[in-house]
């Protein structure tokens, strides 16, 4: 990976952060946030702006230029992808690091007296604009929304806004129709005392209406807003994709319906004139209802008295909470996505030695074998197929520069997962296809014991997820070992690899409480800069837990493995596992060959039937 | 414990609520926090007004009056206490609980349109001011201050503000003179650019220059506000207790002194106005730095441009953090306790089977042995001794109508804790005088294995007490057991027994990292009501830990119990706990022998000694 040449596209932004074509007065400073209008976290090619100016492309990171600086800020998982990626002109900010300045500290500290900073507001969440507002005020500056993306106008190859056909989902894979989803939602609208609902976030608009589309990829999401009121549905969306009879059946647009499901199509760039009049229409003790992420530029479109703002919406907090179908489907998905991984880890098992399998090899192999699987759409993420040391780059992905061989000598680390009709899946295994040193085997049984610890924990109703994180890390902490990430994230039912409200963090504290059928990956992992990465996740279902004195009626609660692909055993150094984890260790492996080996049988995959049977051979502790 | 009855109280109030003699405008509803004007937790008895016009006298509580409701909110230590003392005007509102609302919410929903709240702006803390306006405000109501307290005009024989003589504390006690910590915090005040800094938490100003006072029962502090700039001292403060010798030579009133370090001493009252005037006075970029839970009264006093609010004061933060003299003076002070508390349990054993010791003889006698100890000055809060179901109530304080006597038939829980001028005490044990029943015994090792999980936790540098908390629980989470309180708070070095900006709380998330020097209590439970409470409580040291890899130089913490009294081992199951718990028992108890051993012996207390002995055999557990 060599780093992207940046020195003269500063030059041109630095030059347009002046030009009154662009800017009512100049900003000496301009910030680049991740996400897009819709603060999504995956984004479309026109929307990789950061990527385009800086050469950073992870999933999160945020850059501030000024006259004379250019900065990333970003999280653990990315501090080498970064600085492999970004030329000498980009100062890395390491986040979480004690001596990592906050943007608001950074830019005081670099500014010019009474300076302006110059934001995208479509693309600036607004309760980051309040923060970032007030701190720069407080010192003295301004910050400003700047209203063509400054971006665009030096990015003269930038790809147009994607706009791809709509896939319908039927009832045997929601639980719920839209209609019904509708009215759950007005009477929480109801119960708050608001008028009007405004759906942001892209995974919201497709759960919403249950549709799914590709134009970003590995989210099954298309570009929309919906503004839901008390007895009118509006959908902004662009393209001729409302004219398929079959989204339009599923939409009843052609029906003669109720007014108040009746859905009014308008266009996706006309949301900001739109909410605008509804704004402008309100009487006193009208509320509007939007995130408190969605855009400055849509909130401000609501006058200050008429907004109600919340960290989760209802919408998110309801399609965390999985249903019946939904769960039914993602067990389903979780087990063809084991099936695939058993053909491929088979497949390496043979292959590796040979010394003719790179990282882009493997990572094909995956998706090839996940795609014969029934209702296989794509991948839910690009695949991360790293061995040796690219392992320690916690969210790497092979490209031809880094691209190195899979050996009998060094750790192998696959984290994937796919989206199916279904449902999303989420694995990472670590393995290694030769003779695990000791402290490979230490390291890596440290971070099971994690695992397990999470994956079998028992806890109150009502407890939030990131009371469990610390879980995951006390075998790592006895031994001064520590992952510089969250456990695990909410998963989506055929949506976003990654959602709300819930997960497993340390960082998290507006998370809500984890509930029965919430689906959250548990990941906890170790990384040793420059010789390898380990991890171990598995998606797990929340389920009510069965205890000797049940909390006083309070209830508990615990997690099912979704995911039920073998943990290689030849990394477990056994004597580390207390009697309890050996035990979950064996009666994990038995679960996946009972499961995923009838599946196996079922499709005629005998190879790999035989690889899940010696993968899955209990564990003896000496004791 | 009889309810108070109120219905004439808040007749009274409700009256006052609507005179123009002390409400510009009527208020239609009125809220008493728990606090002081120094947002104490313990306070004198002319600020216990929501006790006054509630009955309920516990340490966490606030009141909300309105023209038909009067409601408490409190926490889950107070349940059964708040429910005991109130009388039926009262509704107690659970917080914690899903179903309970808060204050805002409830707030919203009983008041009538377009009302106004009243509150006491000296008591309101500012970040509650805003949080609380804000609220009322977008639903339509006003927050509005009240000048008087509207409890005070009606509280006929209301005791006057105390006033007792200040006690000095030499360099051998403190480890950093009054001047060194002045010139520390103003370096703090340069760094953040600020010009003052207003001190506002009495055991801030307390420990700023060294002084203790008895304003506060339990709590060595005095009434009194500091304005620190960067060339004057202010210091608040009434009665004649400057004209002390000892005190105006420690603080060198009479010498000829740099101007910058020459205390200006002035009336308590008149903080408002000079504060007030120090507002008034400021340029542009000039700062003066608060808490943010500083009062509403003092914050409004400085402009909202020149306000620079911080959670945690950086007096808070050195505070924290003891320096040696500290931390061997707490040593000296847990040893002499463990040398009362020994005296205590070997008294108890003979006298409890006589059945003649009642739950107040216990805490009386405690109190008399703790007396006999050096330096000491009084105890740190009110003695929980409580027998059987009393135990339940987790901040019981027995009294004559609820005095129970000890048998050989119940649990008796004792949390008691003292003030020596080397420093504070806090400890929690649970005996059983006869033979405990197996339940709880079971229960018993739960919470002590919960307290060894969080006692030998070894934890990265940077990581926040609250990430611990959960190692509390996890043994009781795992049968279906938990404890609606925090785990640890901070404690003070002859100062406060609670604590900021360090605990361990699933509550908490605003805490400051751990860092080697910190004191705070370890005090997982177990409460069964109607039938007994389990706790077990150590003081514990924030140590630098030594591990295997430790953490990529990042290094690592652990603890140090500086609170050396048996465990009752009648009361441990033995085959519940890990072979690894069962050493940290005897471990722990062999420690006790030695230290606490060697000073009942210099003291010449054989009794004890032989007692202290006796409980300390080692624990054996069959394999």
């Amino acid at each position: 990976m060599s780093p992207k040449i940046t020195t003269e596209l500063l030059k041109q932004l630095r030059q347009v952060m002046k030009s009154p074509k662009y800017v009512q007065e100049p900003v000496q400073a301009y910030i680049l946030p991740s996400g897009d209008a819709h603060q999504s976290e995956y984004i479309a090619p026109c929307d990789c702006r950061r990527a385009f100016i800086s050469g950073f492309d992870g999933s999160a990171g945020t850059a501030i230029v000024t006259e004379q600086h250019a900065a990333m800020w970003t999280d653990g998982r990315y501090f080498l992808q970064a600085a492999h990626q970004m030329d000498n002109n980009w100062t890395l900010m390491k986040m979480g690091l004690k001596d990592t300045p906050t943007q608001e500290d950074w830019l005081v500290s670099v500014l010019p007296e009474g300076s302006k900073v110059g934001v995208d507001p479509f693309i600036f969440p607004a309760d980051q604009w309040k923060r970032m507002s007030k701190a720069l005020r407080s010192a003295g500056h301004d910050l400003v929304p700047v209203k063509e993306n400054l971006i665009d106008t030096i990015w003269t190859e930038c790809p147009p806004r994607p706009c791809k056909p709509l896939i319908v989902l039927d009832l045997s894979y929601t639980g719920v129709s839209w209609r019904d989803k509708i009215v759950a939602l007005r009477s929480k609208m109801a119960e708050r005392k608001v008028l009007w609902f405004v759906v942001t976030a892209l995974d919201e608009v497709a759960w919403l209406f249950n549709l799914r589309g590709s134009d970003v990829e590995y989210n099954p999401v298309f570009f929309a807003y919906a503004v839901i009121g008390m007895n009118t549905i509006r959908l902004f969306i662009d393209g001729d994709r409302m004219m398929d009879p079959a989204v339009r059946e599923h939409l009843q647009l052609d029906s003669t319906l109720e007014p108040e499901f009746k859905i009014q199509v308008m266009p996706y760039g006309s949301i900001l004139s739109e909410l605008q009049a509804v704004g402008a229409g309100l009487s006193p003790k009208e509320k509007v209802w939007l995130s408190d992420k969605a855009s400055y530029a849509l909130t401000e479109a609501i006058p200050k008295a008429y907004r109600y703002l919340t960290p989760y919406t209802p919408i998110c907090i309801a399609k965390a909470v999985k249903n019946a179908s939904e769960t039914e489907g993602m067990r389903r998905a979780h087990i063809k996505d084991a099936v695939a991984l058993c053909e491929l880890f088979n497949w390496l098992e043979k292959e590796v030695p040979k010394g003719t399998v790179t990282e882009i090899i493997a990572a094909d192999k995956a998706e090839e074998f996940r795609s014969q699987q029934k209702d296989f759409v794509e991948l839910s993420f690009a695949t991360i197929s790293s061995t040796g040391p690219n392992g320690a780059i916690i969210h790497y992905k092979p490209v031809p520069e880094t691209n190195r061989t899979l050996s009998v000598n060094e750790i192998y680390l696959l984290d994937s997962g796919a989206q199916y009709k279904d449902g999303t899946t989420d694995v990472t295994r670590t393995m290694h296809f030769g003779t695990p040193s000791a402290y490979e085997k230490e390291c890596f049984t440290y971070v099971l014991k994690g695992h397990i610890a999470v994956s079998a924990a028992i806890f109150p109703n009502g407890t939030k997820g990131h009371l469990l994180d610390s879980f995951a890390r006390s075998a790592l902490w006895d031994c001064g070992l520590d992952y510089l990430h969250g456990t695990g994230h909410g998963v989506g039912s055929f949506l976003n690899v990654h959602e709300g409200p819930c997960g497993i963090s340390y960082k998290t504290f507006a998370d809500e409480p984890l509930e029965a059928g919430m689906i959250v990956s548990d990941e906890p992992g170790y990384y040793e800069d420059g010789s390898f990465g380990i991890r171990i996740e598995n998606v797990v279902l929340v389920i009510p837990a069965e205890t000797k004195y049940n909390f006083k009626n309070r209830g508990s609660l615990t997690f099912e493995p979704l995911t039920l692909v073998p943990i290689q055993t030849k990394m477990i150094d056994v004597n580390l596992l207390t009697q309890k984890e050996c035990n979950w260790v064996n009666d994990y492996h038995q679960k996946c060959r009972e499961v995923i080996g009838a599946e196996l049988e079922r499709q005629g995959r005998h190879e790999a039937l035989r690889w899940l049977i010696q993968e899955t051979e209990p564990l003896i502790r000496v004791q």
